[in-house]
């Protein structure tokens, strides 16, 4: 035993810091171990903090999952709360920084851990003296927000930002029975879904009830007697409101990582290798000031999730208190996921706009299936949509959507994605299968046997938004689908009489076969295909779809 | 195109039959596609027997998902039922059999399809003139037990066998007020699951009051007016009975391909290659009769599952339509699920019983977690078995026991299981994660540390039933727990005092710490491992497995 125990010194107890220190001692009993957290508690599950505002976690005490006594007397770890370090000398081996009662420190280390995390953005329209004008970080943020909810004067809300955070909160305060309006920049709430998959839990957010306000950009917020009272879009539209909730994004702290010359990555977090640790090998980094390497991007992006946060700790704080440790940060695929009333959504890997964005080459299947078993009660439409290489026929990423097994069929996809599956791969997958928990064959084999269809020419799809003039549109749905939801200038014949009436149709036209699903679509495209019909399309998820695009 | 349509008969339309026929459509609109059924019905929902004999699914029209008239309008498949193939001709390419009218036929095919699946087991002491002993197996089978069970004299079951159908009809039973007794040979329910996870199930049964009798072979089934009233077993009980279910097990009806010669593998099932053709490259076979390649074992073996059944169907109906299909049957790995009133159970892979059995070298971890973020209300504990190699780190298998969120991890598992991934891999899943549906780290995480620990001898693991005498046992469990469920001749230190009071135990002796979950155990197995102790390890899963080992 050397006669200087190993002394690591982590900086931040939120998104990983906290695991990282329980887990350098479970690896090495003989280390010093310091956590220095400028907040007041070690750590708090942040992910809950939505949740307790709507009253669904009914008490605050569940959110402090991890206790100065916990770190102290079970990990003999050192907690100092109301400690900010401000600077770090690489040289000296040191952190110094300053306590909240104005104290200053300096602590020697043989190993940091950094994990300073991300704080929320704070758009110019933010600089407004109020007091009812919040972001929802900290357990104080979430404290002072429920108690102006509270007050009886509180009857509407704006959320700005529909993000995943976003909706919770929207979604939280609707249970409040505050009425809730919902602000967006982009032309859809959810950004990283693509937008026929958002639009499905726009309608949920309408359908409880939540004013919608899309391509909305906040121009001014107005106060009276020191509230803001009205919101200002840019558009001129005003929104009178109780109280406003910013969810713009976060940013990575990175302050003190950069100040003391570590490199920055290009997505703009502090690079880390497999072991987490930064360009000083000394050093550490994980949570969300760190960039991980994305396994489907092929590079490094920022990720500000919990489960990266502790799985990175969990590698840092192992290899920091035993270098031979093994442990690797496996790449990240960006999977999340958000319950919205009554839908679940969430995705795994890339989007179809992020393929776009990044060059490459994808195509997309879209399908509706039953959560289980369709002849067993209970069962649950779910939307999923594939995307995939029609090169090498990897997937690269799914989106669902649907009120019962979305994570299910998202943590499946996300699983096959880390070990660069394709869509056969996909389709051949032995799941779990008995009534009341799937189908013999699941939506997710469903929407691979779409994608195996399209890229096999067994017929090709096209886009659900895709412009169809000009083409032979084939409508196989019946009578009446068709009066509920018609498509102009489509030949229709129900999909039972193709085989007795293709000939009707010209073979020498480039068809598009359309019905409600695109399942029958495909029996009637497949037929004519096979009769020598010389270009052949199944319009991608039929008008279930198409409808969420126009 | 050719002037004779290449001609495809298929015998079977269950276990992918049925599947196949439609496929074998799709990917030719040209071909003659003949489907002979020796029952009344194209296909049927076979896995949905149960639940309508329990009237969870009450509209037994709900359970015939393949009617006629969709396979002769859609996919203009000539349905002939009461077709009953008899013989193959593989010289003439014919088949040749009798109709239920007692007529006989011979059909030509360019290309043969069998899916002539499997049928019950009936002991010897099933033979015996009574009106009351049932398999279930068919419609008809399901509807004799269900005008059985409304009369108003059945007020009692027994169900022999406790494999996964087993267990169905015991749950369903229950629903309609009938007291059950179950009955199986084996010394545990659930003989694809290991003992302790069966046990769970097992405590499940007897909560909601089935009698269970395991290690009980029936002897003689007694009757009285044609009736069986007793069910005598070998160690002379006899349990009295109105009705009596008898669940086996199943064998392949192979002999329609055996006398035509085919190769039977040494699973006993038909051998057949990748696209599911049989030793003859004109006749495939699919579904129960046949053998599937296990990913895990790395050698066929019989799958009577309707998930296999249907992706094997879809391979031959496309291979045996169109031969330059690309698709091709992946391995399985027997993914098998059930739910059993209020909890879940299933397995994927290998259980330990078969890697012993099999002579592959395997270790296990065993962990209970909440399925979803313990501080998000509704959270229920899952217990996860894994196994895993000591050499190349691979999973092995996986089973889980819970009442939320057991179909999710075998799926993730099932799927990570197809790609041979290993205990790091699972370690570093990016999964979905919000409050609602999982934790940052899913229990599939916690058990994949768990291994990782066990490998990486951060302590090492001993099994949850391993013989302590002789050991430095250390409970560091708390004092209520242990006045509940006391552990003789340990020494109890709380996990959050062994800091303070190690010097107390001898380092020199073989020391296993023990907690209720193995969680706290392992912090302070790994301080004592940290200060020199020579051999310490954890008791896997805790005394909340161990006590289910007893």
């Amino acid at each position: 035993m050397k006669n200087q125990p190993l002394k690591i010194v982590i900086v931040g107890g939120v998104a990983g810091g906290a695991t990282a220190a329980a887990r350098a001692r479970r690896v090495n009993a003989n280390a010093e171990i310091i956590l220095l957290e400028k907040g007041p508690t070690v750590s708090f599950a942040n992910c809950g903090l939505p949740y307790h505002l709507g009253g669904e976690i009914s008490d605050r005490g569940q959110l402090l999952v991890a206790t100065r006594e916990l770190f102290q007397n079970r990990f003999r770890v050192q907690v100092h709360t109301g400690y900010t370090v401000d600077t770090i000398d690489r040289a000296a081996q040191t952190v110094s920084g300053h306590t909240l009662e104005g104290a200053t420190f300096s602590i020697a280390y043989d190993k940091l851990i950094l994990s300073t995390g991300s704080e929320p953005l704070r758009p110019d329209f933010c600089n407004v003296e109020a007091n009812n004008v919040f972001n929802l970080w900290t357990l104080d943020d979430m404290d002072r927000i429920l108690s102006c909810v509270k007050t009886p004067e509180c009857r509407s809300a704006t959320v700005i930002g529909a993000g995943f955070v976003g909706l919770e909160v929207v979604e939280q305060l609707a249970r409040r029975n505050v009425s809730v309006t919902l602000v967006e920049r982009l032309p859809q709430v959810l950004g990283p879904l693509d937008a026929e998959m958002a639009k499905m839990v726009e309608l949920e957010l309408v359908r409880h009830n939540i004013r919608v306000f899309l391509n909305a950009s906040v121009s001014k917020l107005h106060t009276t007697d020191g509230k803001v009272s009205t919101v200002q879009l840019a558009n001129g539209e005003s929104i009178a409101t109780d109280l406003v909730i910013v969810g713009a994004g976060v940013r990575p702290r990175i302050e003190l990582a950069q100040a003391a010359g570590l490199t920055i990555g290009q997505s703009g977090g502090v690079a880390i290798n497999e072991f987490c640790q930064t360009s000083d090998a000394n050093i550490y980094a994980v949570g969300d000031m760190v960039e991980y390497f994305h396994g489907v991007l092929d590079k490094p992006i920022r990720v500000p999730l919990a489960g990266p946060a502790n799985r990175a700790g969990r590698i840092a704080g192992s290899h920091a208190a035993r270098p031979s440790s093994s442990g690797r940060m496996s790449p990240v695929q960006g999977t999340s996921i958000v319950r919205v009333f009554d839908l679940t959504a969430g995705i795994t890997g890339l989007n179809e706009r992020a393929c776009n964005l990044n060059a490459i080459a994808c195509r997309t299947a879209i399908i509706q299936a039953p959560h289980h078993a369709s002849y067993f009660p209970g069962a649950k439409n779910l939307t999923l949509k594939l995307i995939y290489s029609p090169e090498s026929r990897r997937v690269l990423g799914a989106q669902a959507v649907g009120a019962e097994g979305v994570d299910k069929r998202l943590d499946v996809v996300a699983t096959l994605l880390h070990f660069k599956g394709t869509i056969d791969d996909l389709a051949g997958l032995d799941l779990a299968y008995a009534p009341p928990f799937g189908s013999a064959k699941d939506p997710v084999h469903n929407a691979a046997f779409v994608a195996q269809n399209d890229l096999d020419h067994y017929p090709r799809l096209v886009a659900s938004n895709a412009n169809l003039e000009g083409q032979q549109i084939v409508d196989v749905r019946n009578k009446a689908e068709i009066e509920k939801l018609p498509l102009p200038d489509a030949i229709h014949i129900p999909v039972d009489e193709i085989a007795s009436r293709w000939e009707e149709l010209d073979p020498a036209k480039p068809t598009v076969v359309v019905c409600h699903s695109a399942k029958r679509a495909h029996v009637a495209a497949s037929w004519l295909q096979g009769k020598g019909f010389q270009t052949v399309y199944n319009l991608s998820g039929g008008m279930s779809i198409r409808k969420l695009t126009e």
